[in-house]
């Protein structure tokens, strides 16, 4: 089998250290393995139980040399200081930022969504973001069965979004407030995440919606091919350490059965049907997290709209929603 | 200055505590405070600051004589067995279980909203649903603007929404996560809750809707005075430990200015405006709990509906949600 040169950029970030764990689990065919993060990570040891002990690289233009794929879980800025770089070097850059998903001649890709546009890159292919791959799993099935025309969103995002200093900043809250002693300050969230609420993730638009919240209409409409598509979007922080949930009504063309609409989603590549109320079984994020698939259930009419369908997913977004996905991005160019 | 004689059933819970607690506060004028509870808390001692140490009696049917004002903080089959008997002491009974409240000879009611409905009570008048009275004061200046013809609503809820034992249940299984011990096992909630979302809240109907959910259509029709209002809702236990927040879209029969919306909400008696996106203010639990009010922000137009706003709203359910709304009406029936 033919073995690939397979870069990390980012490397030593939440979503880096989950790529390079993803690779190893999913046995993708490495002949080398180049990690790269900032000057002040680089010559840092990682160990990895499937590729050995590594040395983190410093990420310049120079690093990219060789490689095939290059994976990148680096801020946008660093994105864009390097895509030129990668692309000459001849690797293709898949990258979990979102400095390129809108372009014209950037593919946005969720293979079980939209793989085919995988192909018709440039040398880049952007990895949507978290919340969007997640509910675009979710409803895909839906949209294949009848066009979605609109959804209305409310999610609750895990702390674990925000990088690998999410959680820790809310563990270290919840167990001062728990021992009777002062909270240390907010630094990675807005304000105090730990037994409380943020509803803000992202800058906030002219439009009043945060960059987070316009994500999964913008990003939603490229992936799905729905250039129409309406969404309205809240997106809420919550004291959970990982798998965001979605509250979701789906408004289709045609309005559709549910026991369809069950069946088609428990069939769904990449979807796991969890809908049995007599049974208090859906989807939690405790039962769906460290796992690539997205968990579907409460599955019933909108009480309003004769074609709506309301439902509740969840999904891991360090996984499926970030390095996952990047990484069934590159099997899918390696022909796996 | 007249002064009543006043009832609590129930009054050990979290509910019924915080009756006590929220009378004193507001002076309610009192000659007598009378304490009702099962057998097996008959008895015990509780004390108020301002109305000094009162002993539980046991809830019997000879407990309301003389009795003007009953509040009930009881769950429904406690408040169906005793109230004929409260009827019967002539005492008008204001009842926070959901036994009564869609009964056309029961006024349900939220001051703010609907106050003169309480006059049009035969002994009996319901306090609505927590989570339906919090999003009613929000939407209540938008609903007089323009009827308000559908609402989504996804609702994310503090654990002390499931009595007192709720918030114990959440801290204990968070100290013991983070000690990295046993996790105590789920006994008020359905799962753990700790660091987890559990969407469902109350029973699951025929319709695949929980009890909960469908009581902001049913009671929200009731209390606007809307018979046709469509509600489409999702509720969502979260670990939080006062406050219900709500992401709301509400759709009105006319298109709305924004800004109009907003200097009606923060005129709206009852509500908060919290909305100022550029500070990074909106309604968060933490800063909304252990008050009466309703803070309203988000407010931003509908992506989908051109008619429609999205907002957002947080309120402690505990106080505005159960206790506080229940003296309120008390405090309409005395004319203050």
């Amino acid at each position: 089998m033919k073995e690939y040169k397979v870069g990390i950029i980012g490397a030593t970030g939440a979503v880096g250290q989950e790529m390079l764990k993803v690779l190893g689990e999913r046995n993708f065919p490495i002949s080398e393995l180049r990690l790269l993060a900032s000057s002040r990570s680089a010559g840092k040891v990682v160990e990895s139980p499937v590729y050995g002990k590594l040395t983190i690289g410093e990420t310049t233009n120079d690093a990219f040399s060789g490689l095939d794929i290059v994976l990148g879980a680096a801020e946008n800025n660093i994105s864009e200081q390097f895509v030129d770089a990668i692309k000459a070097s001849g690797a293709v850059y898949i990258d979990n930022s979102s400095a390129f998903r809108l372009r014209d001649d950037v593919p946005l890709v969720v293979p079980e969504v939209n793989g085919e546009d995988a192909f018709k890159h440039n040398g880049v292919i952007s990895n949507p973001n978290c919340s969007t791959i997640i509910t675009v799993v979710a409803i895909n099935a839906i949209n294949k069965l009848s066009p979605i025309q609109a959804l209305y969103a409310s999610t609750y995002q895990a702390v674990s979004g925000a990088g690998a200093k999410g959680p820790v900043e809310m563990y270290e809250q919840s167990k001062a407030f728990l021992n009777g002693e002062p909270i240390p300050p907010a630094n990675i969230f807005q304000y105090q995440i730990a037994f409380n609420l943020i509803p803000q993730i992202g800058g906030f638009q002219e439009n009043l919606y945060t960059s987070e919240e316009m994500k999964l209409q913008n990003e939603g409409r490229k992936i799905m091919h729905l250039p129409d598509l309406k969404v309205s979007c809240t997106c809420v922080r919550v004291p959970v350490e990982r798998s965001h949930s979605i509250s979701a009504n789906v408004i289709t063309k045609d309005r559709l059965d549910l026991d369809v609409v069950r069946t088609a989603i428990a069939a769904s590549k990449g979807c796991q049907l969890v809908d049995d109320p007599a049974s208090k079984r859906y989807p939690m994020p405790l039962e769906t997290s460290n796992q690539d698939d997205v968990f579907v259930g409460r599955i019933r009419r909108d009480l309003i709209h004769e074609n709506g369908i309301n439902l509740w997913c969840c999904g891991d977004q360090v996984r499926k929603g970030a390095a996952t996905n990047a990484v069934q991005i590159a099997e899918l160019l390696i022909g796996r």
